[in-house]
């Protein structure tokens, strides 16, 4: 889906944006750049705002999260904010017994295993969604004219949390479940589908201009299992979103295999890990789609000149696509120096590309 | 390397099993089946066998390794033992402080980063092999016909640990020192390398019949870190023994993109994983090699008919390659139960392939 920039869906605070215009396969006058993970732990102003709470009571504090959001848009004069949250804030709000345990991750009071455990699960209201609106509205307010992406987790993500009761190597107990009772399967992951696009339409709702669908545990699936057990609930919760007409992304971690699917979901974007060169993933996606991606992490810690010819050859790989949003392969590592990512958007910004 | 069974090379007490046959590229009678982990945490035997002695002690006394390796081949009626070892014993017998921490995995005194780290390395010597040596011993002692497959990780997982210092989600700082300082990478993976390849080539002369190469972490790089930072180093690894005639066989977790290149650095035989469909594996890495896989691990917690219907597809899909030998995916999961195993050796045994 590639609006006009004139379309009546277009927003006109920040359809303009060389963001949200890339997100629509327009080549604009610069390549947009943003960081997953931007907002959070590489940043020194984060880590002084945590000091004494706890993570998902930062992320529903709409305080906090606008703050946190907009720390990095401040800092490294990135092209978006990304919405700071978790992808198990909208199942925590739908009741579910869950907490982020510090150098661990999501861990859940129990997991969710049966029939009688996914029977058990309680609908998310759209009142419960409230804090989440208010931190996006605050932001945005302050964002001026820079987009706000809005984020949430992809159910299967979600269920291999959700199945194992925190975080796994391999998620072994969930791809179980797809297999040994695919019916809880189903009723699980359409719950998930559902929680989480409540939890992406209350974002968008709330002033978010695009949003991006996380997979990230998904590479350890095959195409078979995630075509058949997984893309219709990826498309589930899509659907709770695509009347809104913004942008919308997808990513995973070890997808070079699964691309085309996870496209073929109806997503407008595909974000690409650094396994696979973004030349190769946009011919197997499709040229016409945009393409975001895909610094290699590892390089934030090499010696500048070789993090920039890197730079430079995903911006040059990025040009076979429709157009390209540069960001990271992944999220930011914890212990990335925060004065490399604003480098990167210094050098993205003057750099020209061919065909501008 | 298609050994013919009248090969000089060819070892008289293993030389006509269908496991060695399969290795070499001939169709058995019947399809041989191992289990990667088969010998270890699943069953009840080992973890009695196991109290009160920590990993790398159990590892480093042959009678222990020894009876732990017979285990499974007892029990199950598998067409192989694989040396019970962890692929950090040759780096703790070349003098690096390195312990097994359960729940966790190797964990070093200290990590190996700098070029001076790198230099205090010393080489593994003839004389330390010897308690891996005598477990292979006396283990082929006790095998008769049924043949023993040697043990050993590959040198970038070993990489891995030593750089990381411990487990890692994906192994980031390893990454990082192949691009930020290449000839201090290069210099550890060929340390690694001749540690690795030593050890292998000590069970060998001990009496494997076969050795097996795991690349476990590999997965997470992309198709050109592979061929330019690692490749070159597995294959000096695997030079330590390829005067001795033994099938080679590499494997590693994530691998769809990487199985040619993987072969490439000179291998027999290519274990692939479950992520990817074995019929497709085998044409991407050449029909022409035999293939070891790829039962997805996540179903051996599902029903019977379930397992059986994936088992018997994993056996049709496995006649597009020269020949076969069923395997897992991925290592046996700790929680499996042991009747399933062996009720899939029966399986595999009783199936009439196409061609044969």
């Amino acid at each position: 889906m590639n609006l006009p920039v004139d379309h009546p869906l277009s927003d006109g605070r920040t359809g303009d944006s060389i963001l949200i215009r890339s997100y629509r396969g327009e080549r604009t006058e610069k390549t947009p750049v943003w960081f997953m993970r931007q907002a959070g732990r590489s940043l020194p102003e984060y880590r002084d705002l945590r000091v004494g709470t706890k993570m998902l009571d930062a992320c529903l504090d709409p305080e906090l999260s606008s703050e946190i959001t907009l720390q990095p848009v401040r800092r490294h004069g990135v092209d978006a904010g990304i919405f700071f949250s978790d992808i198990v804030v909208p199942i925590k709000l739908a009741g579910v017994d869950v907490d982020i345990v510090p150098g661990r991750g999501p861990v859940l009071g129990s997991p969710i295993r049966t029939a009688a455990d996914v029977a058990a699960l309680r609908p998310l209201l759209p009142e419960a969604l409230a804090p989440v609106a208010a931190g996006v509205a605050r932001t945005v307010a302050q964002l001026g004219s820079t987009p706000l992406i809005g984020f949430a987790g992809a159910p299967f993500t979600l269920a291999a949390y959700l199945v194992e009761g925190g975080p796994s190597k391999d998620h072994l107990r969930a791809r179980t479940l797809m297999h040994a009772d695919p019916q809880t399967w189903s009723a699980l992951l359409g719950w998930a589908a559902d929680v989480t696009g409540a939890f992406l339409r209350a974002q968008v709702l709330a002033g978010a201009s695009a949003v991006q669908l996380f997979d990230s545990w998904v590479g350890s699936l095959s195409v078979a299992d995630y075509e058949t057990h997984v893309a219709p609930f990826s498309a589930l919760a899509i659907a709770h979103v695509k009347d809104l007409g913004v942008p919308i992304v997808h990513f995973g971690v070890g997808t070079a295999e699964l691309l085309p699917s996870m496209k073929a979901i109806g997503v407008d974007v595909m974000g690409v890990d650094d396994r696979i060169p973004l030349d190769d993933a946009s011919r197997r996606i499709g040229t016409g789609t945009p393409v975001q991606g895909n610094i290699n992490p590892a390089l934030l810690a090499a010696p500048w000149p070789v993090l920039e010819a890197h730079v430079l050859d995903v911006l040059r790989r990025g040009e076979v696509a429709a157009s390209h949003v540069l960001n990271l392969g992944h999220g930011v590592p914890p212990e990335t120096d925060p004065g490399v990512l604003t480098r990167i958007v210094e050098l993205t910004h003057a750099h020209a590309h061919a065909t501008a």
